[in-house]
């Protein structure tokens, strides 16, 4: 009799904020353990604001995508003995089986990864400060924008699983830091991690906070949000300003018909050019030579006690949808974590 | 008795496209000529798209500026002997007195340059081909948007002073390049230029076009429109692509009040993500320490007739608000000319 693994199934297309009614769990086989391949159980899941873009292009009927640190429960791959431990992108299931063909996957998206050494540090970090998130705030800051000591970094989301990672370092590395989050303890928080000015930007005008804030206006902008804010911000950007476009959590929600040439961006080719700005998208994958590198470095900083971390864990894999939709409304508190 | 001068001064505040009215021509004393000084007299005058945002700026009563070839009349200055001639930013003038403080800026907008040795091309050129343009075609394209030989550039006011002659360079590097520009005539020349594509972007979809010309997308975009042709061109943008932002010629005739948080740009956050793109804004001028080497390839590869150009040479200092309405509208062929 084949093992059967609960998992959460994307069962309607979300229409702007999904909806519990989105998904599904379900109950469903587990393939056979052969040659090469592995089982894995999850230890702990994330929850991410990405989820929100892939819950509009998966196909109906898929598991929903996400990262997760599983334990090897059954192997006939050498590579990865029964007790190990990996990040992988099994999605919302609890018990995945990992052919052979994807465990040796060229794509980094579908890579299981090994955790760095811990040294005693929890698991679940392999899935935010340790993790994915980590290393795109890590390389985001220190490769895209590439801020010099006394310039002024603004961070958007800056209380989230990314940004507070981005502020810290910045102070790590001599900046200026200004932090944007949705609420007034967020906000606390931002200031309890180092930022020199954190807002609420439910409750400021944003060119007013950045007058005071920034009178030199801004030199680098880590954006995690996009959409209204990021067009508010703008207009501060100093000359030969950097935006390295991380997340645009804004918009995922936003139903794409337009007619061509529509003019619904947040960046305006007035500013670019005048203001000589780069705009750079960039996604942690790009720096996959570098993985443990960003990874160690952010581990040593954690315990120095440079860098902090903050989790948001929601217990129950029944819990998933309601903590994913959470996470889209800003309600967590640190990297949001199911622990099953 | 002090030398009198004539020129054009901004005297209303332009709303939208610019109207004769807006102009003003007056004779005004030149000052004299004292110790470092030089007294220059045009001897043709340019008239550039990115005129119009200055007379957004310009406070009302300034000479418009502008850049001419000047010849020197009258020196107290040993580096610029009677007779020598310069580009220089002098603004819509005839005669202009350039003090030395003003021969000795850092500032290289207002800096007087020296004529590559023209091997006999017309002077005229160092306005151009041989000047800001070509540079800014020169380096936008090498160094901002360094395209691979196979690689598909897509330049948007293709016919242009600045880009035909990326056009020309793109195909020189062995890349397949596309072509927008605004009339039949025009397309006509960039077929003649070498364009693998041309389109008159006020007949075709712009979707269209592309989905015929670059099947496997766009891997440059030079940009010397943005707007509304931009933002169509933008789900066309191949993963990791670039942008370089060059003008936005279709934007300098907009009014500036809006909301804060207006989302009106023709770039959007999740196109720059999702593809992750780079869109960068640049001048000509960050390219000073290079710009001989510039100026002397490109006169190279006209003298081997690899660079053609074309100039629109209108005669009659009288001329200058309709030559420069006229570019707005798009009704030059060539780089714009005015011979006093």
């Amino acid at each position: 009799m084949m093992a059967l693994s609960k998992a959460w199934k994307l069962t309607r297309r979300p229409v702007g904020m999904p909806a519990i009614r989105d998904f599904t769990l379900v109950e469903e086989p587990v393939p056979p353990c052969q040659a090469g391949d592995v089982i894995v159980q999850a230890e702990c899941l994330s929850i991410d604001p990405y989820m929100r873009f892939k819950a509009g292009i998966l196909p109906l009927g898929s598991t929903m995508d996400g990262g997760q640190v599983a334990r090897v429960i059954e192997s006939k791959n050498p590579q990865w003995p029964v007790g190990s431990y990996m990040v992988t992108q099994a999605g919302w299931r609890l018990t995945t089986h990992l052919s052979s063909e994807r465990l040796q996957t060229t794509d980094f998206w579908q890579k299981s990864l090994q955790l760095p050494d811990m040294r005693g540090l929890p698991m679940s970090l392999g899935l935010g400060t340790l993790g994915m998130t980590g290393n795109t705030a890590y390389f985001g800051l220190t490769e895209i924008l590439r801020p010099v000591a006394g310039e002024t970094v603004l961070v958007s989301g800056a209380a989230g699983a990314v940004g507070s990672v981005v502020v810290q370092i910045a102070k790590i590395k001599g900046c200026k830091v200004i932090g944007f989050a949705g609420s007034d303890d967020k906000v606390e928080w931002l200031r309890e991690i180092g930022a020199d000015h954190a807002f609420n930007y439910k409750v400021v005008k944003v060119g007013e906070a950045l007058k005071q804030a920034a009178p030199a206006k801004v030199n680098c902008y880590f954006d995690n949000v996009g959409g209204k804010f990021t067009a508010s911000v703008m207009p501060y950007m100093a000359f030969g300003g950097r935006v390295a476009v991380c997340g645009a959590i804004s918009g995922y929600n936003k139903q794409e018909e337009e007619e061509e040439g529509a003019m619904t961006g947040c960046f305006k080719d007035s500013d670019v050019i005048w203001n000589r700005l780069r705009i750079e998208g960039f996604m942690f994958f790009e720096f996959e030579d570098r993985w443990m590198e960003g990874l160690e470095q952010l581990r040593d900083w954690i315990l120095e006690g440079k860098l902090k971390y903050k989790e948001y864990v929601v217990n129950g894999f029944e819990k998933m949808p309601d903590t994913f939709i959470g996470v889209l409304k800003g309600s967590n508190r640190g990297k949001a974590i199911v622990m099953p």
